[in-house]
């Protein structure tokens, strides 16, 4: 945290009427609050966007703005990044972020999303990092001091327990105390602490009765008393309810998506409450307090140079790829089908939607409008275009045609469409209806039985395409797209939709050495045809260049990295959310699995998931060697170990840490990771630091005697100490 | 040319059956024609577009396949790369398109347009180089080259005299066979003699009575008899109409938009004829063989080996900012507001709609999907983003809004929608409509009074700002788009439309040092205003880095050095071809203004026009002397001049030698140019090679004794010798 300007702002909040600070703390645009032209207080401009600047809205309409210069570079989403296990990266890539959302003018960036992946059917996974704390704070604060490196702020989001979109405006999560805290802060903490976070966002849903935005124990037991934090809280877009809670909250400002500025919470309601003395004007002070100590952090105010920004820089291009090379996950290469040769291939064929569309303009607030996109057909086109024939067939399809029926009889918010749109693809377009709290059906699906049939051509059509003993190689990419993975809706269940599992099933008989590319933000349930496929490639939406790295990696001028950061399960019984506790809970979440989310439910209870955590192939192997544990200069454990890359290509290994406690609630829980590169043949010593839980000392059940695992994944130790 | 497998080609044909034949020599896929599986005979693939691959159509319906691995590098139009007089970024950009072509698979390249640009008003003059054929010849040649270093075929289009898009497809053109071929054949024969083009396009329209693509004189005198050339001739899409006549001239491959291949002229019909014994089977024997010599030029016939293509590489994309950065021309800098200083700017306004719209996505078949394309008010941003807060205001719109009642009663095609559109906007949105050419009435544009009063709010908000004194420079960015530059409809004149004018003189009294950019794919009427606008820019589009490129030369970051490649007229009077002709003639064209195209007539007839031929200011000033004649090894002229630059600032210099015949018909053309760049206070000296008009053995009126002027632009002449 820079110098904090104590004298200086509370000279300006001297001069300030109440009216200018009334202005201050809510929203007078969309995206921006209000600016107090006396006295040069200019205001803060805001932008969505975990994967890049969202495009611009209309000050007052909640419609895109339309312009041709909002576009920008589209970045990894924070769960490819975390796949990545690369700090550099992550601090790269907020780098990115912040220059860009300078370049477009903006000061504060609402970004990053760190909420932990209790369940795999979270609508909003693909914005966030990981289902564990440690690497999630890790990778955050870099991405954040990259961020903020630019005078921007970042806005961390979702204070806190975010952890479900279903009646994420409503819901109450029920938590013990000591697994939020463990869980669910302990990255917040982090990335506040360390990372220096200049800003929070509020979440939508409630903890013991109390909106979020609103709520005493997280905002002001927690980081203000506790964390002694001193950043500003904003609020999710609407997610502020009660004019006297808001105000002697430490919410610090009120955003909304509705147009009628002066009402909202902390507008002329609260105005009128400290006219007539029901509020005391210092908790208002308090809020314009972090404001503007935000904007002095930020150089906005007079007399500061603050710093330019760019955007859609060959740079920025260059960062965009790298993250997205190093996030492509290798599941499976049993028969080392990978790397393609690519000198002597001719004609290959790629089948499936998700070789050739984009992901970039969907989502809910993370969409944005990419510079451009390259697809993973376009990226296999552009490195073997020409002699190698790539031929497509779509294989299946979630698209509407514009030969069919609107699915839709009446209108809805794009969320109500989207859910609707989903629920009919999980039942193979049979009618769906979509509710809204009232019972009252808001709407329908007709059964579409043109769109079954076209399903039915394009296999077909994939098939006999893939019959043809001409092409050397087929590759099918699929998954599922932001029809599912989307801010607003939670999946129903793993399944992956559109008909895939007999498309790829059917492949399978036909070309045994078949290349499966899965795409999606979260985890799919693979069991009906993991076992028969040989060759299979994990990629999460991957961001601008994402085709690119995706043929890099086929081709081998990359050598995979990627590590998954979540459990992917056989399905939903390998989750302790679904196991140990109900899934969705709409009214009150009861997060009864406790401790046990991800990889600490399948390593304490010893349910084997498909693959676990820490997971991901090379095409090299390395070898473990030489552990020793000391101390450094602070006192903090270092782990050391000797690394051998034993292969014949050039590659990164990520070397994890896990501390065990036998008997133990938790078996074991990351401690430590670094990644390193190591040439062929190469030898090298890597440090790990190890950082236990900062909140151990709340848990006297985790007082036991620590041993090391070391190893290339949470299930493949290869040493203890 | 490479060697001409003579003996290889008719082994092929003797092994051909005529149903074989027949399925090469007509288009079986709208871009494609026949293979013949058994001799491994692939088909030959076909992309539109000189300004990038075109999207990928279905191959048996005109309508775009929605691809998304079809998006592809955007490059400069023609003339913009006319503009940069630089040979040597011509053949640069030739690669990337071959490349391009070659990475999406393609054989033939529909590219480059050569027409001259007998007017102002062809709806086709941005895919046009220039009114001269010398440069056009010089740059197409070498961009030619470029294009087939990647094994796949310039088709050099539209062959010939498709000067007008007015009736296109029916209109019969009268010229004088010396003008015809001192002006609208001489660019032609350059491309596909010195450049080697494997095949050409003929045009949809009549010459002498006949249909070019079945034009005896064209085809079979011309290209085949008197030069000698053995490339492919193609139709233009549906330009074939006889059988008879198709199957005895020198067409080689017919192609069309329709989907009934097998009707085409010389598909089933041409075969009734051979078999009747009404056509030998010898002509048909020599269009195959033309065909199989093209794809042995390309490596496409078995044994040999073919280059690998790719597209969207970043190499590709930072020729495309070398060519649009060099094809940006400085029309006025009176009071060298530019470059701005970049350095002190805080606040600038950006006003006009081409300031922040694209342009890559419309045009007639030079449309492409660009990965991306970067608008003026991106690449300003980009470039000066953050610290300097750039405001914008649309000040006019061309665009239909949501909340208007369409325009249109009824359908039609895209073109007649274009052209209602088009009427519509020249008539500042009065009633407008369309009349077919039997005088029914295809689509009619009610008055829309709501984008009258809303084009009012957009200007009156754009002057409201404009006032603001804290904007420390105003940039107006405005001019035309492909509503008007397109494929398939001429201009009514060259008037801007959109009421920019009023909006341009308004800004002009506020704001005196207003920065004009005039963004266009053919000139402009600007007289209400030049004389009262100190700084205006000229671009044409410009290409995927586009707006990189404009922002650089604002900046400063490149000292300008485009020059026309065109005549910019104060209006319609300073044309030869509407003052000494008339246009459009829908039946008929007479080229009565003879050799009076372009600069031709306004340095003849001493008509001054707004900015001459060749005209374009630098950020520096060069100075002229010490000019000799000389003669080469090869005996052909070489003038030698010394060239300094005299100014503060590093920059190129076109040095343009005009040949000049006192008395003659025409009083000067252009005979030779050479591009130097030079440090400030630099001097050279530079070797212009001069190249007469390869066709005057047939003028006796040209040969007088010749005077050559050397200088800076075609009215700007430092020396002569």
């Amino acid at each position: 945290m820079k110098e904090d300007f104590k004298e200086e702002i509370e000279k300006v909040i001297s001069k300030m009427t109440l009216d200018d600070k009334i202005a201050m703390i809510h929203g007078v645009h969309l995206f921006q609050n209000g600016s107090v032209d006396h006295l040069n207080i200019p205001p803060l401009t805001m932008s969505d966007g975990p994967m890049g600047v969202r495009a611009d809205f209309e000050p007052d309409k909640w419609m895109p703005a339309q312009h041709a210069s909002d576009e920008v570079t589209y970045l990894p989403c924070n769960s490819a990044l975390a796949s990545t296990w690369n700090r550099s990266l992550a601090r790269d890539m907020g780098s990115v972020l912040g220059e860009e959302n300078r370049g477009r003018g903006k000061d504060i960036s609402l970004a990053p999303g760190i909420n932990i992946k209790r369940t795999p059917l979270c609508g909003r996974n693909f914005e966030y990092f990981s289902e564990d704390p440690y690497i999630t704070g890790e990778l955050a604060s870099e991405f954040v001091k990259g961020l903020q490196e630019w005078d921007v702020a970042a806005c961390v989001k979702h204070f806190a327990l975010n952890n479900q979109e279903t009646q994420r405006l409503e819901v109450d999560v029920d938590v013990d105390e000591e697994v939020l805290r463990r869980i669910y802060l302990r990255a917040f903490h982090k990335v506040l602490k360390d990372g220096g976070a200049y800003s929070v966002m509020g979440a939508y849903n409630k903890f013991r009765g109390d909106y979020c935005n609103e709520n005493p124990f997280l905002l002001t037991k927690v980081l203000r008393d506790e964390w002694k934090w001193d950043g500003a809280v904003i609020s999710d877009w609407g997610g502020v309810h009660n004019t006297d809670k808001a105000a002697v909250s430490d919410l610090d400002l009120e955003m909304s998506v509705r147009d009628n500025f002066d009402d909202y919470v902390m507008a002329k309601p609260l105005k009128k409450m400290v006219q007539k003395g029901k509020i005391d004007e210092s908790y208002i002070d308090k809020k314009v307090y972090h404001l503007l100590l935000l904007m002095y952090r930020l150089n906005m105010m007079e007399g500061f140079v603050r710093k330019c920004g760019s955007y859609n820089t060959p740079m920025h291009r260059q960062i965009a790829l790298d993250v997205a090379r190093e996030g492509v996950i290798l599941l499976k290469n049993d028969n080392k089908t990978l790397p393609l040769k690519r000198d002597k291939l001719r004609k290959i064929l790629v089948i499936g939607e998700n070789g050739d569309r984009i992901h970039s303009n969907a989502g809910g607030s993370a969409e944005i409008k990419a510079l451009y996109e390259i697809t993973p057909l376009m990226g296999l086109r552009s490195h073997i275009g020409g002699n190698c024939k790539i031929d497509y067939a779509e294989g299946y399809t979630s698209r509407f045609r514009a030969d069919e029926p609107s699915a839709f009889e009446d209108g809805g918010t794009n969320w109500q469409r989207l859910d609707a749109i989903r629920k009919a693809a999980e039942a193979n377009w049979q009618e769906a209806s979509l509710e809204n709290g009232g019972g009252k059906t808001q709407s329908v699906i007709k059964v579409d039985k043109k769109l079954s049939k076209l399903r039915a051509k394009l296999r077909e059509e994939a098939l006999s395409m893939a019959k043809d003993p001409s092409y050397e190689q087929v590759i099918f990419i699929g998954g599922i797209n932001h029809d599912f993975d989307s801010e607003g809706i939670d999946r129903i269940n793993m399944d992956i939709p559109y008909e895939q599992n007999e498309l790829i099933e059917e492949l399978l008989k036909i070309r045994p050495d078949l290349v499966v590319v899965m795409v999606a933000g979260s985890p799919l349930n693979m069991t009906p045809w993991a076992d028969k496929v040989g060759t299979l490639i994990w990629t999460y939406y991957n961001g601008i260049e994402g085709g690119n790295a995706l043929a890099d990696v086929i081709l081998g001028n990359v050598n995979p990295s990627g590590k998954l950061a979540e459990t992917i399960g056989h399905d939903l019984s390998d989750y302790g959310s679904h196991v140990l506790a109900r899934f969705p809970e709409p009214e009150t979440a009861h997060y009864t699995e406790g401790f046990k989310v991800g990889y600490r439910f399948n390593d304490t209870d010893n349910v084997e998931p498909l693959f676990p955590f820490g997971y991901g192939l090379s095409y090299t192997s390395f070898e473990y060697s030489d552990p020793k544990l000391s101390l450094d200069d602070k006192g903090n454990k270092v782990i050391t170990v000797s690394i051998k890359n034993i292969g014949k290509v050039s590659g990164f290994e990520t070397v994890q840490v896990y501390a065990r406690r036998e008997g133990a609630e938790v078996f074991q829980e990351l401690a430590g990771f670094e990644k390193v590169y190591l040439r062929a043949g190469e030898e090298r010593s890597v440090d790990i630091a190890i950082e236990l839980d900062t909140e151990t000392e709340l848990s006297k059940s985790f007082n036991k005697s620590v041993k090391y695992a070391i190893g290339s994944s949470s299930r493949d130790i290869r040493l203890t100490i």
